[in-house]
Order: structure tokens, then C-alpha cells, then sequence
């Protein structure tokens, strides 16, 4: 959906002005035998988990039975300055004594004790983001009554330390090493190498070396009473909503406008009793290629957080069969309820005890873009979801998956495949070794392309995630955390490629006994999981006929027009691949900068008068038809937009002193000529200064060399029998003025031409300006009156809205983002609220004036997914980006339509 | 009166679409005897000359009979593509018909020839600019009649060759040096000095002279038929519009939207018919300073011409009652009459013919700032005008002229008096000689202070004119051309300084045997006409009791509140003096560019982290909260606009290798940490960049130490029974958010404060911000949420919205004011049509949300007239201004509101 950029000021955000109404909310919704409350709540009162335990639950899913406490709980708890609001303990009694009742087990008992886990679970899921704490409910006499309920002390005693630890570190904040370390003690004295090695007085051992840990670091002994852990857990999971990493988390993702987290109070199922329990996790079509096989992992004899955390590396679902094939059956069917009953693929935990199997979770599965294509494919063909459903499903930005280029294969078969992991993610990358996330970032800055490499991440990682190139790691599986935030966004993983031996410190890796280090480049194939040594070439992706039936499918429901920018023929021929319908941005200045040309550019500029500009002009005029006509030819009488030179001179010139004294000789004139124009042009704010048209203002020959060189190409395509459309662009127009003068001189020019060439012929060429001057905007109604075409140039317009300069924005960006001024970058999406207004102006004072003006976009807005929708929105005609990103705006352009459809 | 600032383009505003039209028009408006038809027509057809000959035939004064050809055939001639409109010949020939019959003499004829001149006029006099014709109807026969009819052959060919030379300069562009060259030639053949030493003979011989170089140039024979010469003479009249030097005029007087110059063809009546004939000028009060007193000059046997190029020296009113007794009562009659009906001081032409008073022209005098302020008070007081009239008389920008500076009277006593010359146009100037206007206009884009040195000016220096400080005059008199145009701009003038010898070649001048240089430097006085050697002290004027009058009646009309912008307590304390009614910018940073805080400033720069930054801060603390003090004491109680830091930080640091090392050596730092931060800051387009509120989101521990700073000195004001009133802006906010975080922190650190004083009682402390990004003015109903006030930052909102860069647009301002793209730099006058758009959302919408929101502007348009009436319609509570303007913004208020009384 379409967002606003700009945040509101928080406080105001949070519905501080219902704290008042929300204590008379209700607080929370039981789920289990007795009642389920929560059937048909939403998501952002319930959670997604919370939401889909009541909905699971319902349609007869094997759910442990528990509560959920509202977000509503959690915003109110802010807007208390951080306090629980009042009736909510209350309210959590009654459900604990429901929950009792249901289960016959009570809170702390010494026979058959009531255990839970506390989990967070907000609207959108931020998997690992925020906290967790299981087998909430053992003290020092209940951990004795579950012992003697399952018989099994080991158990009891595990499941005991597990909790003072989690309790520790989750509401305690103690330092989870501590733990570990008194771990590591036991396992010593009792000289065994792995955790259930270690017997039950070990594990009784612990639990007492564990308190210790908790009273020494919290001050406070381990609270022994189940309800006041239950109040400091439930605390401590609204705590987490805001923790940076949290924060973090939601900016990348562009995940706002939440009141909070919900709380899920569960009761607890085993996974960890023994060898006849276990516990994993599935997806129920395979989440990377969208395949429809039931796609899960699991580990015997543990609990949930082992698979996610990447610890241990699970066992295929295949191999359940053989473990217990009534609950491989069983998952099998609860697939199929499940995609029927949320009529998409489903990203499941589940956990097994003593061979009874828990769904502890469901949530629409996360997906790659090629998956995205084919799940939509196939659900359509298996009448699960209309096609507009179909298009909509799909993340218009995940398309890039599928335009991503692999490996070359005949490149593949010359190198060196070091070793092979699990193919986490796809798309194939290319970089230098980073051990940590931190150094990812540092050398990203840098200019590096760097792949992370890892024996795992975690949620710390996340920087330097987003910035890799790729990420290895060397331990998980495919729901791991590296895989599962890759395949979010897209970026190329490689996971559990366990042969590798990574040592963080002295930032080297041993790969089958080649040792790699930050100097060395390699190459991983997330469709493959392989991992070369070197650079490998790269190759475009074919596109499966899925991606062709979508596409087909968006633009049957777009109104939108998508063009591309393109300064040279390939680039055009590649668009028209991708299915633009036109260039929207053909930049003449790249062409200047082209061996053999920039000489001459350079001594157009540095010419003192008029006549020798126009001499190096002249020179410069065959080389600019002979590009346009080559543009011409590709776009075969589609419209191609060319924007007459834009950027200020001096960025033609040479500012370094060698190369100037090289300009120098070359030209003929002193080096001290150069060196005084180079000085004479420069600006303080060459943003706003000389250039666009200012430039033709100033030196109206240069207009007349390009429009020359465009029409002559255009005469001689049409003299071969080509057709051409094309849409002279006079750039940064801020005054109905200048475009007017301009649009004389233009015109005047192409008749020139046409009497020089004789060539009395219809020409389709029309005169049109950017509107990229907030003073265009505003004054659009006058410019259009010299105006056959507007084209948005949202960039500049994003500059001066603003006043920022994309230049030197990353001076505060950061802090802004951090502190939620912005919460995108305007660059990457338009601002809606601001610029967009200067937007709207340009259409309807423009339409005001023409009512049928041809209205477009050129800046890199165009290619970005809410950008789109709002220029549908607003009424453009056509959207124009980069060739790549063309199948983006169809399918953007597409969802656009079916969501605002035109009345 | 407030004016647009964007042209529409030329082709538009000529009223081309009128072109068929206008040939139904009447085209000529005959004035005489016979009939006066252009009575009460409008100036903008008749062109002021031509209107005001109506007027004064029509009241009876002596007005040689002719007939005016209007502005509208101007127009069709340039719509037609510089052709005179059919019926036009008819229609003159028409009125010469009836001239000749009034006059009873004919065109060309042999014995009593009908002679006619022909003057331009537009409807806003441009004194100079175009062209005008003598003595046409002369030809070899007619001249031979004028010889009989006045029994004057002499007088006879001097009028035909003057006709020559001005038809065939204007009409046929040949250089007027050519028939100088050929005068030269007689006078040496005569062997006399003088023009008017030569014999009538040698008369005869230089007309066949003048006629050979006539048609040697133009390829023709002078054109013998009356006719014809009329004809072309009209058209070349029509031509002078559009000169360069005609465009430039208008251009620098800001003149535009006219339709062209009407032709006036009038009867001849001779002033150098004798030593009984005489030509002059006249105001009908002292145009330099106001006094009501007859004001004139005239010149014996000569043409008007004569005094006006400043040729010959004229002798003054006084000597005339000498000369002719009844002439000088009839003009002091006449000035009466002329007063009385015009309800203005006027400026006349006027020639007696062997005695016979004619009137020539009569046109509201130009006048000096100090005349404007006593016409306007004097005439009230003779009950000729209203108060409401007189404030909306006196052009408020040149009230300028009475708050310049003189020099000190005692450096004067000291200073060496070269010579003295015409106290021309008031004012006190200083600067080195400049000998041409090119070389004025170099020096002065170099840097150089000059004056324009010069022994007479004419239309082709106004550019060196218009630069120079000052300008100085060998020859003319009060009403030259130097005194004329230097008047109307409020330029210091001494005019026909007769003692000074100028070498325009040599570059050098002589005065009084001693030799200056374009090196040396002198000092003038426009308003006692002394030259004196060296710089002299300037100091501050008196303001006469009438000033005050008009301030006075100023504030009476006015609804604007005037503010100044000052950054200390003596800036304070002036602008009290002249009227402000409190601060409405006071700018931080200049405070820390002082001695003893900039080292400081640049530590807190340099830091590394928020503790150092911090431990730089406090010792700025105790001299920011001394200036606030000093400030709030001046101001007694009147509303101090604190603006907190906005430039970027790069600024505060040094930019040289010896600064650097200097500042490294200061600190104790090595210089290659200076280097790094000072490469850190750069920023491509720092107008763009880091600066204004994003430094506070940033390092929030700038904007405290300020808010402590201005609450402490507000505190301590209030401990010493002192009102304070203190407005903290917060700059360069684009979102809402920026605003509201820095609002919290503003109102935090406040808090702090009053409880680290132990101050409970009432603080006029309010909160608001500037309104100078876009995005700002778009969103205003959201910004002013959080905001007590708004002030337009309208300097910054001119370079977002046009895109241009303060800093470089001279690089194309020059282009874009030459082709009319622009008619007024937007940074002297508001462009009212674009960034108004963005004033007016800001105040609608800001009031939408907040009714009362207080409102101002703090930009250098704040003291602009044309600004100022735009802030008083869209509803502004304030403008600010430097102080100095105070006055004119106190007039420029009460003129608004004179013209757009609220409803």
C-alpha cells in the first residue's frame, strides 16, 4: 500500500489519546478447548501469531491451549511511561485459571505444574527481533513436580536451567556468556563433549550454578513465584517492541504505523522429552523456488529455538517417514487445511511430544520473488486465488529475484568449487571475504563489494547483512536466520556450508584446507549453494513462462504507461525485452563523455566566443545524430524522450592538474586557459546553478547543435521508412519563460533543418519540459501553455522540496532515519505528503490548461513500487525507470490499478 | 505599485492578438488651435510627452500646435514585423494638412515652410533613451524660404544641417563623428573657435559637407520630400524602442509591460533665433531638495537640446528676469498653473522665440528623496494633496537617500578642497577615479569602490553609471544627463565641476594643477557639489522635521508591524532609533565568529564525541548568554526573534594550510585532524547540506547550550525588573517531526534551567520556526503544530523554489534579466507568482491549524516595497528588515495599506 514518508511525531503516533479508552479494551483473548475469543480479531490487535493460534485453534488444529494480550496492551504500557496498565494482572489471572482448568494442571505445582512460554508477536512478523522465554511456571519445588510427572529429571532439571537463562537474558538483561560458562564448567567435570551428555546431577548442578549467576548479576534471587515471572516476562516482551535492534529491524523493513507488540502466554508442548520427541519447522511449499512440496526441517529431541538459531543442523522432513510417519502424515494434511483456510503458503513451527504433534505457529511463509511468481501461478491454476488476488500477492520489488543474473555456465565449469552448502537464497554474488558485520559495513562504505561470511548471524548482524553483496555461513539450515532475512530481501545466501572453518579474530577461513582471507574474492550461487574461488562471470536469467503469465496479467489491468531510461540502443533493445513502451529519459550528456567526444566538449567550453563554440559543436553534431539514430532504430517508432543537456559544464573539464596539462597539449592552448575556466565555472552549489536550460539561455547554439542532430537523425530514419516518435525534453524550466524562448529556438531549428534536408514529411516531434524546479510546479498552468509534455523529474523536485542535496545527504540521514524524521529515504520512494503536493500541482494546473497533456515521470521514482501507485493515483500517463526495473512497474503499475480503479 | 515579478514572454504581452484591431484605432491626436483631441486620453497611448501637450494646450498655455501619433501603432509596428500600419500615412498626412493650415505655413514650402520635430514618448519618461528629430520639413528649396521668412539665412542652415546630422544619425545610424569631423574642417577654414563664429557661408558649405557624408554613408541622398522624411523619421522613432540601450533602461529602472513610444509631431518654434531667443528646463520646485522655489536654467540663442546634453553651461532662472522681464513673470505664472492642475511639482521645457514664451513639455519632475519628503509635507500643508496622497507620493526606496550618510564635518574642515562643482544629487561618496563606464563597471565587479569621472554622461554610460559609488561631471548643469539620472537613482551627483581637466585616454585628470589617477581616491558631496582628495569620515544625517511627518503619518496608516534584523545591541539600539518594533532575526552564528569564541567553536567542531563537544560548548555558553543580555536590555521588552545555529559547521573552520596549522598548534591537535574534518564537512552543495535544524537532530547539545544560554540571560533580566520578550526560531525545518523533536528538547532544557535557577515566574519564552524550505510552507498546517510563530525565510525559499544558488546565479542572472526571462532579480523582489505561492500556503495553512499563528518575514525582502505590499496582502503580522530600511519599510506598510484597505 502507499505510504506516507514522513513519520508524525511518535508521541503522537501512539494512540496516547485513547490510553484512557484502552484500559477498557479488552486485554486478552483465551485460545483452547474451553473458548477461543480470538477467531476473526485482527492482526494488529492479536499479533499474527496471536491471530493465527485463535484461527488454528478454531478450525481444529492441535494448538497448545493459552492467551494472547493485545498490542493495544503494549501501546498503552508505553503511554503509561512504561507502566502495565491496570485490571491487566487480573485479567491474566483469570486466564491462567482457565488454562488450569483446561489442562488440569495448576501454576507451580509440585505434582503436575503448568508450564508456558511467553512470546512476543506483533502485526508484521520480525522473526528473532524480539523476545522469548519458555518453560515460564518451574520453581525449585515445581521443577521436582514435573520431574515426577513426566518421570523423566533430566528433563525437568534442563528445562529448569533453560529458563533461569532465558529469564536471565530476556528480562534481566544478563549476558547469556555467563551462562554459558558455568555450562561449560559442568561439562568439564563431567568430562562429556555435548549438552545431553551431561547427567541429571550435572543438571541439578547447574540449575543451582545458574541461579547464582542470576542473583550475582540481577541483585535479586530468582523469583520463585509463577505469576510475579509471568508479570516480569510479559513486561520484558513489551520492553523488547523498542530495543534498537527492534527499531532497526522495522526501519529496513519499512514496518510502521504498529501500536506494538501482543504477548502470547501458551502452554508449553516438549519437544526436548526424549528421542521420541522433536520439533521444526515447514513451509508448505517450498519458500525459495515456490515448488508445491511440503518444504520443512526438523530436530529430534529439542526444543524450537534450536532450529531457528542455527545451532544444530536439522533433518529434512523426508526423513520423518522413518522417525514417525503418523506425524509426517498428519503435517501433510494440516498443509492442506491450512492453504485452504488462508489460501496462500504457510510458514509453520510444530513440536512433537513424546510422538503427540503441537502447531505452535502459522504465518503466511516469506517467499523469494521467483517463488512469489510460481506460488501465484499455481494458486491461480488450482482456483485458490483470482488472478487479481495473484498479482497483488506478489512484492512488485521481489521481481528483481528473477531478473537477477546467475553464473555463466561455461564459467561455472572452469572454476573451483570450493565447497556446497544449502541454497538459502538465490541470485548469485560476487565479493570479497567480511568476517564481521561491522567490517561489511566499514569496507561497503569504502567502495568494497564484500560477501559476509559468518558461522552464523543473528539480529546483530543486520547492518552488515543488508550491506553484503551476498552472505555465507557455514552453520543452519534454511529457516536459519541468515536464510530467512536473505530470502526477505532478496539477497543471495548461502547457508550451513559446513566444511567451512571461520575464525572471526584472525578473519580467515579454511575451506577443505585452502585458507581464504579478506583479500580473497569468491563467488556463491544462492540457487545452488555452491561456493567458487574467484570472480565468476555473470549471466542474464532466462524468465520462466510464469513470470511471462504474470506480466501478460498486469498489464491487462494497468492504465499506466511504463517507459524506460536509456541513452543507447542496447540499453533501449534491453527495455523493450523487459516490455517498455517507450524511453522516458534519454540523457544526451553520457554521449558527450564517449572517447573521441569529450575533446571536443571540452573545447566547446573552453571557447571564448561564440563562433569557436559553435566550430567544436559542429564536430560534435555527427556524432550526436548518429547516436539518436541508433535510438531511433532500436525504439521502432515507439516515443523516445531526449532531454537536451543538463548537468553544469565543469563537469565536462578535468579538474585534476594532469590531466589538465594532457587537455592543454591536445588543444593547443595554455594549461593556464584551462585551469582559469575550470576556476570560472565553478559554483559553490552547482546543483542550483549554471545549468538545464540555463545553459541554452546562455549559449543557445548548443540547443541548436542537438536539435539539429535530432532532427537530421529523425529525417533519416523516416527516409528509410522507420518510424520515429520523438519528445524533445528541455530540462530545469522554472519559468514559463524560458520554455518559451526555448520552444521558438527549437522550433525554428527543426524547420532549418527540415528546409537544409528538404524533407517536407510529417515528423513526429514535439516540445515538452521536465518538471523538476518546485517554481514549475507551482507555476504549471503558465509552462504548459509552451508545453506539449510534462515529465516529473522527481529527483531535483526531492532537492529543492526539501533542500537536501542527494550529494550530501548521508551527512544526516542516518540520524534522521534513526530518529524517524524520515522514514524512507525520499530518494528511494517519493514523499507523498510534500513533494507529492507539488506533483499533484504540476498535473492539474498543467491538465488546467491542456486538459489532454501527456503527463510522465523520469526520475528514479519510477521504479519504485509506492512511487508507482502514486502516480497512478495522481493521474500521470506514463511511468519511466531504469530497464531492469521495467517489470517492477508493470506489475506496480498493475497492483496500482486494482487497488484505485479508475471511476 | 506591487508588481509580478516573471515576464510573460514578449511576443505574448505586445498585444499581438490586438494587431487587427488596433488599425481601427484612432491613430493620431492632433493638439493646437484648431482642435485639442488628446485631452484626458491616457498616457499609456499618448505617451506622457504627447498627453501633457494635450493637457497644457487645453489649459491655455503656449504649445506650439503638432499632433501625437499613439503607442498602440508602435505596438502593430513590431506586431507587423517592423512595418507602419496601413492608414497611418493618410492619417498624418491628415494632421499635417490641418497644421498648416493653423500655422498658414506649408510643408517644403519655398517662402514660409511648415518645420516640425519629431520626439519620442513613452507613457514612463526615459529620459535620453530614444530619439528625436529637429527641423524636419527643411530641405535645398524650403531652406532657402526659412533664410527669407526669418531673414536669418544663417540661423536658416544651421537649422538644416542640424537636420542633416540628427536625421542622418538617427534615422540612417551614421556616426555623429563624421559631421563633427566635417565642422571641425569649416571651423579651420574659418579659423574660428566657435559653432556659432562661422559665417553664414561657411554654413552653406558644411550642408552641401553634411549632405556628401549623408549619402556617402547611407547610400542615398538626403530625402528632400517633407513627407518622406516624416515618415522614415517616425518609424525611426519607433526603432528607438528597442534599442539595447533603451531595453537596458528600462531593465535597470524596472520600467516593463508598456506598449511602446508614441510619436510627437509639433510644430517648430527656434531658440536660437537670436540673442532674443533662448531655449531651458525648468522644475517648478527645487528638485534636489524640495524648497518652493522656481527652479531653472537656461541657455541664450540655442536649441533644447543644448541643456540637456550639458554642452554648454546654462545661466539660472535669476538672470533671466535680466534678460526678458515678462517671459520670467510668465513662467512663474505658469508654474502656478501647471502646479495647480497637476497637483505635483513639474519639471518643464520650455523656448522663447524672438521673445515669445513656448511651451514644450511639462512632466512630473523627478526628485530627490529628501524633495519627495518635503513636496509631499509641503503641499499637504497648501492643502494641494492629502496625506493618504503625499504617503503614496513619496517612492518609499528612496527614502534611503535622507539615512545616507554625509561626511563629518570636522574631517571636512581638515580635508583639502579640490574644487567644487553642482550639488547635482545629494549624498556623500568616496572612491578612485574611473574614466569610462566599462572601466567602472570592471573595477566594480572587481571589488573596487569607484566614481565615475566623466566630462559629460550620456545613454551609453548608464551601465558605469549605475555602479559607480558616485559620479562627477566637468560640464552640464542641474539638469544634465548625470544630474537626471543619478537623481532618479539617488546617486551621489556633482555635476559641471568646470575646474577639472579630463584626459579620458591618458586616464588622468587635472584638477587644479593637480594630476589624479584611476589610483587615486577622492570624496564628493552631492549635496554642496565640493570635490574633495582623499577618503573623508562619513557620518549619519540629521532626519528633518518633515521625515518625521511622514513617519508619523506612516504609522498611522500601516498594519504591518515593523521588526529589524539585528545581531547586536548597537544594530539593537539603531534600528530603535528608527522605528523598529522589536528583532524579528537575530542570527547566532556571527556571535561565534568573535575573537575568544571562535577557537572554541572550532573545538566543539573537532570533537570527536558528544563529551568533548559538550566540554567546548560550556565555555561558549558564557559570551552567548552576554550577547543575549546586552540584547534583551536594548530591547526593553520588545520581541527578540533568536534564530539558533544554521549555517553548516564547515564554515567555522579554516580553509588555509596556515590557518590550519595555526588552529592545530592552538589546540594541541595535529593539523592532520583539522585536515580530515575539514575534508569530513565538505559538502557538494552545502546550501543543501548539513546545516539549520539538521545540526540540532544531530548534536542536540548545540541547540541546548543555546536554549540555556537565552533562558539564563532571560532569567537574569527578569532578577533586574527587565521585560523580555524572546521568540527561539528553530531553522531550516522541512517536516513536522524535525520540529517537534527540537520543540521537546527546546522546552526540556528550558525547564532545566528555570529549576537550576530556582525561577518560578513568568518567562515570555515562545517557540516557532522559520518557513524557508518548501516542503515546509506545503505541510504548514502540520508544521505549525508545533510552532507559536512562523517567519518567512524567504531568501532560501527563493533558492529552493527557483533552484538557484545565491552564490552562482551570477553565472546567468545577467542572461536571464537581458532576455526578459526575469525582470527583477528574485532576490531583491519576491517573485510573487511562484515562491508567493508557497508564502501564501504557509500563512493559509498555517493559520488553518493555528488561527492566531503569529507571522512575519525575516528575509532581505522584509525591506523591499514591492515585498512588502505582497506581505501585506497575504496577511503577514510583521516584516523584519536591516535597520536602516526601518523607514522605508514603515512607508512601504503604510503605502500597502493605502492601496489594499482591509475589509
Amino acid at each position: 500500500m502507499a505510504q506516507a514518508t514522513m513519520a508524525k511525531p511518535k508521541k503522537k503516533v501512539s494512540p496516547s489519546k485513547n490510553g484512557s479508552t484502552a484500559k477498557a479494551k479488552k486485554m486478552t483473548y483465551y485460545f483452547g478447548k474451553t473458548k477461543t475469543e480470538g477467531r476473526g480479531v485482527s492482526k494488529e490487535i492479536l499479533g499474527g501469531k496471536g491471530a493465527n493460534l485463535a484461527e488454528m485453534t478454531s478450525i481444529g488444529l492441535p494448538v497448545p491451549p493459552g492467551f494472547t494480550i493485545t498490542t493495544q496492551v503494549c501501546a498503552a504500557y508505553y503511554d503509561a511511561g512504561k507502566k502495565l496498565p491496570e485490571g491487566l494482572l487480573a485479567s491474566i489471572t483469570k486466564n491462567v485459571k482457565m488454562l488450569e482448568k483446561e489442562l488440569g494442571k495448576k501454576f507451580g505445582d509440585l505434582k503436575n505444574p503448568l508450564l508456558v512460554s511467553v512470546r512476543s508477536g506483533a502485526a508484521v512478523s520480525m522473526p528473532g527481533m524480539m523476545d522469548t522465554v519458555l518453560n515460564l511456571g518451574l520453581n525449585d519445588k515445581s521443577v521436582r513436580g514435573l520431574a515426577d510427572a513426566t518421570d523423566n529429571p533430566r528433563f525437568a532439571y534442563d528445562a529448569y536451567r533453560r529458563l533461569i537463562n532465558m529469564y536471565g537474558n530476556v528480562v534481566m538483561d544478563i549476558n547469556h556468556h555467563l551462562f554459558e560458562d558455568e555450562f561449560a564448567k559442568i561439562k568439564r567435570k563431567y568430562k562429556v563433549a555435548n549438552d545431553h551428555d551431561v547427567p541429571v546431577e550435572g543438571m541439578l548442578e547447574l540449575c543451582e550454578a545458574y541461579k547464582a549467576v542470576f542473583k550475582k548479576e540481577s541483585g535479586k534471587p530468582f523469583p520463585q513465584d509463577p505469576m510475579k515471572q509471568l508479570e516480569l516476562a510479559v513486561e520484558a516482551v513489551f520492553k523488547s517492541w523498542n530495543t534498537s535492534r527492534a527499531v532497526k529491524y522495522r526501519q529496513l523493513e519499512g514496518i510502521h504505523g504498529l501500536l506494538g507488540t501482543a504477548v502470547n502466554v501458551q502452554s508449553m508442548a516438549y519437544g526436548n522429552m526424549g528421542e521420541d520427541s522433536g520439533t521444526g519447522v515447514a513451509f508448505t511449499r517450498d519458500p525459495s523456488t515456490g515448488k508445491n512440496q511440503f518444504y520443512g526441517e526438523f530436530l529430534i529431541n529439542a526444543q524450537g529455538e534450536d532450529v531457528v538459531a542455527g545451532i544444530r543442523t536439522p533433518l529434512p522432513f523426508s526423513d520423518m517417514k522413518k522417525w514417525n510417519k503418523s506425524v509426517h502424515k498428519q503435517l501433510l494434511d494440516i498443509k492442506v487445511i491450512l492453504e485452504k483456510h488462508y489460501r496462500d503458503m504457510q510458514d509453520i513451527e510444530f513440536t512433537i511430544e513424546r510422538g503427540e504433534l503441537f502447531m505452535l505457529q502459522t504465518r503466511t511463509g516469506k517467499r523469494t520473488g521467483p517463488a512469489a511468481v510460481k506460488l501465484a501461478c499455481d494458486m491461480v491454476k488450482e482456483k485458490l486465488i483470482t488472478r487479481e488476488e495473484a498479482l497483488l500477492r506478489i512484492p512488485a520489488d521481489h521481481l528483481t529475484q528473477l531478473l537477477l543474473p546467475g553464473f555463466d555456465p561455461a564459467a561455472r565449469k572452469q572454476a573451483k568449487v570450493l565447497t556446497k552448502g544449502l541454497p538459502a537464497s538465490p541470485g548469485a554474488a560476487v565479493g570479497k571475504l567480511a568476517f564481521t558485520a561491522e567490517e561489511a559495513v566499514e569496507r561497503t562504505a569504502a567502495g568494497e563489494t564484500v560477501l559476509l561470511v559468518r558461522t552464523e548471524t543473528s539480529p546483530e548482524d543486520i547492518d552488515g547483512m543488508h550491506c553484503a553483496a551476498g552472505i555465507l555461513t557455514s552453520t543452519g539450515g534454511m529457516t536459519s536466520h541468515a536464510a530467512v532475512v536473505a530470502r526477505g530481501w532478496g539477497r543471495c545466501c548461502v547457508a550451513g556450508a559446513g566444511e567451512i572453518e571461520i575464525n572471526q579474530k584472525s578473519r580467515k577461513a579454511l575451506i577443505n584446507g585452502r585458507l581464504l582471507t579478506h583479500k580473497d574474492t569468491i563467488s556463491i550461487d544462492g540457487s545452488t549453494g555452491e561456493v567458487y574461488l574467484g570472480e565468476l562471470k555473470t549471466i542474464q536469467p532466462k524468465l520462466s513462462g510464469d513470470f511471462s503469465t504474470i506480466m501478460s496479467w498486469a498489464d491487462k489491468y494497468r492504465t499506466l504507461k511504463i517507459r524506460t531510461n536509456a541513452d543507447s540502443p542496447a540499453d533501449a533493445k534491453k527495455a523493450r525485452d523487459f516490455g517498455a513502451e517507450g524511453i522516458g529519459l534519454c540523457r544526451t550528456e553520457h554521449m558527450f563523455f564517449e572517447e573521441g567526444r569529450i575533446t571536443s566538449m571540452r573545447e566547446m567550453i573552453l571557447a571564448e566566443d561564440e563562433k569557436s563554440r559553435r566550430a567544436a559543436l559542429k564536430k560534435l553534431l555527427p556524432f550526436q545524430r548518429r547516436d539518436f539514430e541508433g535510438i531511433f532504430k532500436a525504439m521502432k517508432g515507439l516515443a523516445v524522450t531526449i532531454r537536451l543537456l543538463d548537468p553544469p559544464l565543469h563537469e565536462f573539464l578535468p579538474h585534476e592538474a594532469k590531466a589538465q596539462k594532457d587537455l592543454a597539449t591536445e588543444l593547443g592552448v595554455p594549461v593556464s586557459q584551462i585551469k582559469r575556466r575550470v576556476k570560472q565555472l565553478h559554483e559553490m552549489n552547482p546543483m542550483l546553478g549554471h545549468r538545464g536550460c540555463r545553459l541554452s539561455i546562455s549559449y543557445p547554439e548548443i540547443l541548436e547543435m542537438q536539435v539539429t542532430a535530432i532532427t537530421e537523425a529523425a529525417i533519416k530514419c523516416k527516409k528509410q521508412k522507420i518510424d520515429i516518435a520523438v519528445e524533445i525534453m528541455i530540462p530545469l524550466v522554472g519559468t514559463q519563460t524560458e520554455l518559451s524562448i526555448l520552444r521558438q529556438l527549437t522550433e525554428e531549428t527543426i524547420a532549418k533543418v527540415r528546409q537544409a534536408k528538404k524533407f517536407t514529411g510529417k515528423l513526429k516531434l514535439i516540445i515538452g519540459t521536465m518538471i523538476e524546479i518546485p517554481r514549475a510546479a507551482l507555476t504549471a498552468d503558465e509552462v504548459a501553455k509552451d508545453a506539449d509534455f510534462f515529465s516529473f523529474g522527481t529527483n531535483d523536485l526531492t532537492q529543492m522540496a526539501f533542500g537536501y542535496s542527494r550529494d550530501d545527504i548521508s551527512g544526516f540521514l542516518p540520524d534522521y532515519l534513526e530518529q524517524g524524521v524520515l522514514l524512507v529515504d525520499p530518494f528511494v520512494s517519493i514523499d507523498q505528503t510534500g513533494v507529492g503536493q507539488l506533483v499533484e500541482f504540476g498535473v492539474n494546473k498543467g491538465r488546467q490548461t491542456k486538459p489532454d497533456l501527456k503527463i510522465g515521470i523520469c526520475g528514479e521514482h519510477g521504479g519504485d513500487p509506492d512511487s508507482i501507485d502514486f502516480c497512478h493515483r495522481v493521474g500521470l500517463d506514463y511511468v519511466s525507470c531504469s530497464p531492469y526495473r521495467v517489470p517492477i512497474a508493470r506489475l506496480a503499475a498493475a497492483q496500482a490499478a486494482l487497488r484505485h480503479p479508475k471511476k
